[in-house]
């Protein structure tokens, strides 16, 4: 699968590397070059089954069936309003935790979510998925915690691309885990948020995950 | 320590297992006195430590030092209304979910929860604490779900209390996580209502368990 990434900070790594070890192909797309090719190239190093990696800058075409915006929020916001119709068809993967100013609430309005406000912005025809908010960078390079697979949780309102997601994640040697529709969001970012109060109190150090067991 | 648990249904019978292997004294306190004593004495069976286990009528003094409502959401407001002043002092668990009717959302306004409801219900001087609403009763009664302790997560302003209540967690063989004030009963009750509902698309049978690994 074609699999743009916006954004070349930690998470779009940790995310590159689970498509990459999933042998996808993977254009990596930052305001800074050097940022985009710095990473292709650490991804380059991690691909399997023949998986090309590329760098691109913002204007570049969106070759990607499906788009992950690895940015903070309001950014994931922003940058939906500025891709417009480009992101038309696609399947967008928001991955933000919004959180407030001193990280001890949400930023967003009670009754919504980031992932509703990228859906509320792109353009009609854009499927937006919620994914990838509850794992943390570190432990994605890694692809586990304490040797068990990480739990990726998903929602969405379409089931294919819900569907596109989960197969992206399976290849990644992870666990989708289908949540329902896109306003689950709303859940999965207040776990998101719990999950990151904790790392300093429990001393996690951002190693920790969050696993539905049974 | 001395425990009242209101409420001898599903989720009062799981915590009362824990408190019954953890060797504390509990009071099961029901509307219907048949089911209280029935569940009594379940618990009696299942005591430690020369724990006493009684049941006790809705008018009953309420000797214990904690008390858990375990009941339905609305049902703990109203609870928390009806005992008034008989609260002040005490350490309250608050364990519900508040579904909708139609199990698909929150009952709740946005940007509160059922726990700061019942705090804001209860006597001045009462310490809410949240706990028990992401673990389901029937993992609780076994203490553990493929081999591993549950996480019982718990939110509150009061740390004594707090810490009343993970000792009675890490005394029923549990693992207890401090995840911070009572406002953190957002995120908790939205995690308790995510477990809800994948019982059924994931054929879990309320045997699953959030667990936070590292």
């Amino acid at each position: 699968m074609n699999v743009t990434i916006i954004g070349a900070g930690n998470m779009g790594r940790g995310i590159g590397h689970r498509l990459a070890a999933g042998g996808h192909d993977v254009t990596v797309v930052d305001r800074d070059p050097e940022e985009a090719e710095r990473l292709a190239e650490e991804l380059r190093g991690a691909a399997q089954g023949g998986a090309s990696i590329e760098a691109a800058g913002p204007g570049a075409e969106l070759r990607g069936e499906v788009v992950i915006l690895a940015v903070y929020y309001p950014g994931d916001v922003e940058i939906a309003s500025d891709l417009g119709d480009r992101l038309a068809g696609k399947v967008v993967v928001d991955i933000s935790n919004p959180l407030n100013q001193t990280f001890d609430g949400l930023a967003t309005a009670p009754g919504t979510s980031a992932a509703e406000e990228v859906a509320a912005t792109a353009p009609a025809g854009t499927r937006v998925v919620k994914a990838f908010n509850t794992t943390f960078s570190g432990t994605l390079v890694e692809g586990q915690v304490a040797g068990q697979p990480l739990d990726v949780l998903i929602a969405g309102d379409d089931e294919e691309a819900k569907e596109t997601v989960a197969q992206l994640v399976r290849d990644g040697g992870l666990r989708a885990i289908d949540v329902g529709p896109l306003e689950r969001a709303r859940q999965l970012e207040g776990l998101g948020f719990l999950g990151i109060t904790l790392q300093q109190p429990l001393g996690l150090n951002f190693q920790s995950a969050w696993k539905l067991i049974s």
